[in-house]
């Protein structure tokens, strides 16, 4: 059994209007010092044994429908989980 | 200046409806071997020169605004950015 952690983040040229407004927030919660903020996506997959390669399983799920690959990029991380 | 990466979690016994209707999409995409799916959010803060304790400050925004720690947990790691 694998454990993957995805990060999904927005391209650097995207704006990021959410994480735009999380910095306003936290200025004028007096934070002024956060000079930016960018909002991801964070997923961690659960995924048992199978036949195929897992960076291909997983690249392909990504690219299918967890990021949207014009204006975000992935990248992952994999685990392996050991039966207790 | 700090690269600060947040990585917000929904709490284990608390149910992730976004993170089962994405399973059940990659089900139908025929990805049958994931087994569990759970989103969080993943932010990036670009942080300043502060007088403050830098660790002491992301904890208190991410209590007070970037997680919600009733049903959320949060986890942070720090970079330090060298200007160029």
């Amino acid at each position: 059994m694998y454990k993957v952690k995805v990060y999904v983040t927005l391209r650097e040229s995207v704006l990021d209007p959410q994480g735009t407004a999380v910095k306003g927030s936290l200025h004028s919660l007096s934070y002024g010092e956060v000079q930016d903020v960018r909002i991801g996506k964070y997923l961690e997959l659960t995924i048992g044994k199978s036949n195929r390669n897992l960076d291909g399983l997983v690249r392909e799920m990504c690219e299918r429908l967890l990021a949207n690959t014009v204006i975000e990029d992935y990248r992952y991380e994999v685990e392996e989980v050991v039966a207790q």
